[in-house]
């Protein structure tokens, strides 16, 4: 079996995800509570290479000094002893219930500024661990009612919010980027900033967006029915895409977070083929649950599934890109032709119109494609047929 | 009956609409066509203020000139009798076997080409006819295989291209801005810029990105289950709501294009209180299809229906605005509270996380906001009870 | 204001509803438990004519005779001080841990028998306490691979359990029928009979067939983007409706358990139009969550919300019904044509053939339906405008 | 390369697949008519044992005699000569305008009769050419209001409509069984029998229920974000699956009809095990559409990529089976308990209920199921990769 992880896969893990109790809407916990020393280790043993946590993910909300230096010097040492980094951390803004109608953009101004000072100081906690990407998901940022919520002023508040956040790591010297998180909805009825494109264009209007990136999640875009491909190649091409969250969910319903690829698996083919090719060098990071039904056995099989899928596609992408098959009928599809400028160097608009006499659009109009051809040479090259 | 439209509402209407001959992808056409200038004259006596069209409604793709100058002459008086003024025009860049892989993002350079063209053709008729707004809709830049097109490219494509006409409409002098209009799919698996939030991204890349902006269509969002009005908060918040197209759509599924509040009529009650609320003075577009059962009785009933309904919701959201009792329930969910920065001024973060002693977390969480009864009175204010 | 609720408009609501603590996947509670007393006694004020509980929600899990005794004298008491019916009781088969893989079709027969055991103990208690309608809802009847469940199997099962059930009922002479409550998904990925279609299919095959039907929910049929009033509509069609679950959803996503009438607005008023006119004359009953952000005002504002919106819709369904200008329409639309035979008494396929020659489907074709003047009647009607 | 097509795998087609022009809502059709004599012939070739036809399809709508004739006499010929059977045929009550309404239950009644007319005179045909099932796809019966349409009496119209053919089909001595199709919507807004389970309801109630079964097709369910898998599993548990159409789709949005295996890939691995391990011997047919953008080349290439496709998840499957990991598996996750009853042979009530003290809530709640693990060596063997 080739597909063994190392620490050169890059791959991550929330303390959050194998941790989750396994409790769900209408179920209690189904699993005790998992020490964050023991996560380190078992990931650490399955290959991880990095680790990733919520403020009170280690340090249980309202903990006093002494607690929250005892946890933090055990998970250090974890770390130092099996050598995994923590290329993220990120803030609980969502389970206390003072956060109930959001952090950054609660209508109680009390309630935000205690967002902002929870935030900052878990910043100086993953500065110190030597993350380099600080995430941010506003799962509690949205409203049930379009009454109660002026989403204008909302966004002002979260940009003020991002304004402070970016010129404090720039004022303390941190290597930190900044990764917004886009989900469209639950556990508020519709979320601020609820796919990557909003975020997108909400990071343009920033101070410091060079700061300001995305950590989207597989899951969270296909809430939306939308192209999870899609979505991180416009991430890459507006050079936004920080991070990024990997797990599998089966179209518009409640937030599943199944293990990658245990979802739309040909999605995963072609996102495997994207992250690999595309330039993302960053975290493979899984934020998953795993099922309700598992116990401690199962949580680290599905930890370890994660990876072990990823890898898989990893190949079978190779493969494809690799295949004769596959390069003449990307060249027939003309997808490359796609990357040549419509109009000429130095082409006026005047010389564009000129032009006109030489095109029969009945003619082209006929013309083929090939991308069935295509599709299915991926198809089967995700299925290892060829 | 108070609810009669005036031109001063400016509700304005797509050739397209009223004239959609009730084709689709299992049945035949059940309704003639209509003329245009027939149209012009019926939206005028109905009340509408404005009409759009794409070049082939007015045009048959293909005609020769003489065929082209004296369409637009009829149209033009029709125009002139009525005092019917033209706000917006668009594209066809869908219809014809041509634009099958796109126009502007065609993996074929030559059709890249010909969309160019053919829209630069139509932004001088635009202007001639005193449009003030240029509507790109890319319903066929998009792809159903992840293989065949390469969306990086393709950004870039769609950003050459807008370079290039609102370079055009600089050069021209013309007062045109233009308006993209998002859908997630369909006639394409899936649409490049497929939400506003994609769109203001891609917009943020511009040359000319202060002549770009957006014309978000009610029952595009929504079949990406996304809020609306949300999404025209957020679009007003980057200044980018340039033209509006209302209608109806039931949740994610094919795209219906109802008639204004047929769909889901709460929202369009908030996003009534929004438009007339929010400082949006541009058209009140609306862009439907008349259901595939009518005839041309129907057709003119389904207008008029648009623009009553759109009337009716306007004078439940002032009784809304004007209620005590609501302005009572804003202030218990503090929502004006969101509008005050939550830093004071000047105040620095370690004025901000010194205030820490001051907050109890559990007190403030106990608190309610109220959000139930205000939605609550919204909904008494849309059923006309209060 | 002439919507106050009374018992003779039998609205019920479930101890689980407005006793809901507001814990949610991302979140703990906000609120406090409610004691069932204190409920019964609001609800009671409030106009309400009906509670219902599951056996948890009265007794905890694992409470001792003593215990149980107790929660079902007071709660006895407070019945009869308020003169609250018990229309319907249910189980919770959902919150332990051993029901992680299901009640009735768990894989683990041991589960299956301790399912059975718990639903059977509250049948008594159900008919102890007068409930003629014992509502089932499999939430945790499902899986999230394929792999994991041999669904036929798993509908052997549940046929069983079904039988089982019913027999038991009509042994012990209780006046007891039961009502299924399907779901699409959420606690599990996917739950088996998903829709009141499904469960109608599998009702067919029980030996007890008379004595089950369904308790259908506003919220689950709209998470799979159908239409409850269809759905309500079947349900009826094949006597089936025994109990109704009223909420609102806001189309695919999460399960949102909204106030009636905050989801689909338009939905809900042909709802309450086709539940007075339609012959069903069981509860009303509200199944719903009050919003997270409320505190206890909130809770019971939104339980008297429910009712009043009811009240509401119902007022302007009789309007809708009575107006000559809806009477018209309808007629336009041939909607009662629709009750007549499309054979003639006594008309054989021969002659009914042989009628051929007088049809000119061109011109039947052509014409139109007026649908749309009879949806606009109805929006009309449902904002109060008429 | 093994997975080559032969009639043994009986793999059928529709003529309106392969010959679909690409027309869309938006856009012309981008290939010529195809002639149903070459489609016959070029699915033989390509190892297709069926063809499948609208009566539409094969004779335009209102040919006189002699073209009825000749065009099925060349079909037949074409037959002949390659041994291609018809397995299936089905009617066109959707295309012309007529059927805006719906046929079984248009409102219009003569439309209804015109709707039976046109059925009976193509179920004749069908059981010339041998035809063992006669598919019904009711996508007109439906509607956009609630208002228009009177579900109620449609249903009692449908199923005069389903009892009337029934009784002709015994009458003429036809081997022909009915497979009802449903859909939740497109091209009507909501349409009548949406869903596998709403279908198997209504059959429940009919005079030949025996006679009536199912044709689901998995975009169908997926477009209600259902689990086609375990739609299946409940037509096969209640021995309904006359028939199935094989395509994909990409969750809830508009029909997609792609190419088997080209949407939700795990789900068609599932979807192979089950037809191949679950007792259908119908046909495989595939009812999908090429995409709009191919040339000839591309729809013929397409009709192969779907029976390769479905053979390559056939090995896969069986490998899934055979492996001893996988039984192994299986077991852990007590997949076979589930056919075991739950009560003992003979057991009573009582005796069940005595039962109670052995069990330990708590610690059976604690075992893992292991799915996880299942799922993974399910994911493993549809990539090839075991």
């Amino acid at each position: 079996m080739t597909a063994q992880p190392t620490k050169a896969d890059r791959f991550s893990f929330g303390l959050w995800t194998v941790g989750w109790p396994a409790n769900d809407p209408f179920g209690d916990p189904t699993r005790p509570a998992l020490d964050p020393v023991e996560t380190v280790h078992r990931l650490a043993e399955l290959g991880a290479w990095g680790v990733s946590f919520h403020d009170d993910d280690l340090i249980p909300f309202g903990s006093d000094d002494a607690v929250r230096e005892e946890r933090i010097t055990r998970f250090r040492k974890a770390l130092d002893e099996t050598g995994l980094v923590v290329p993220m951390a990120t803030t609980n803004l969502f389970k206390h219930p003072v956060f109930k109608d959001g952090g950054f953009t609660s209508n109680d101004r009390s309630v935000r500024r205690f967002a902002l000072r929870k935030v900052l100081r878990n910043i100086d906690l993953a500065a110190e661990l030597g993350a380099s990407t600080y995430v941010l998901w506003g799962g509690r940022e949205g409203s049930e009612t379009d009454a109660a919520k002026d989403v204008r002023a909302a966004l002002d508040r979260y940009r003020e919010a991002m304004n402070v956040l970016t010129q404090y790591v720039v004022d303390q010297g941190y290597g930190i980027r900044f990764a917004l998180e886009p989900k469209p909805n639950e556990p508020r009825g519709d979320i601020l900033l609820p796919t990557i494109g909003h975020a997108l264009g909400f990071i343009s209007t920033l101070e410091h967006e060079e700061l300001v990136g995305l950590n989207p999640e597989v899951g969270h875009e296909q809430m939306a029915g939308l192209n999870f491909v899609h979505g991180i190649s416009q991430a890459l091409w507006q050079d936004k895409l920080f991070h990024i969250d990997l797990n599998g969910q089966k179209g518009p319903r409640y937030d599943q977070d199944l293990i990658f690829g245990h979802g739309d698996l040909l999605s995963a083919f072609f996102l495997v083929d994207l992250l690999e090719n595309g330039g993302y060098d960053g975290p493979r990071h899984f934020d998953y649950k795993p099922l309700r039904t598992e116990d401690i056995t199962g949580v680290w099989a599905s930890a370890a599934a994660n990876m072990r899928t990823y890898l898989l596609l990893k190949e079978r992408a190779a493969a494809f890109r690799a295949d004769p098959a596959v390069q003449e009928a990307l060249a027939n599809a003309k997808v490359a032709e796609l990357a040549e400028p419509t109009l000429a160097p130095g082409e006026t608009v005047a010389q564009l119109r000129a032009a006109d006499a030489d095109f029969d659009a009945d003619a082209v109009g006929a013309r083929g494609y090939g991308f069935v051809e295509l599709e299915q040479l991926a198809v089967e090259h995700a299925l290892g047929a060829r």
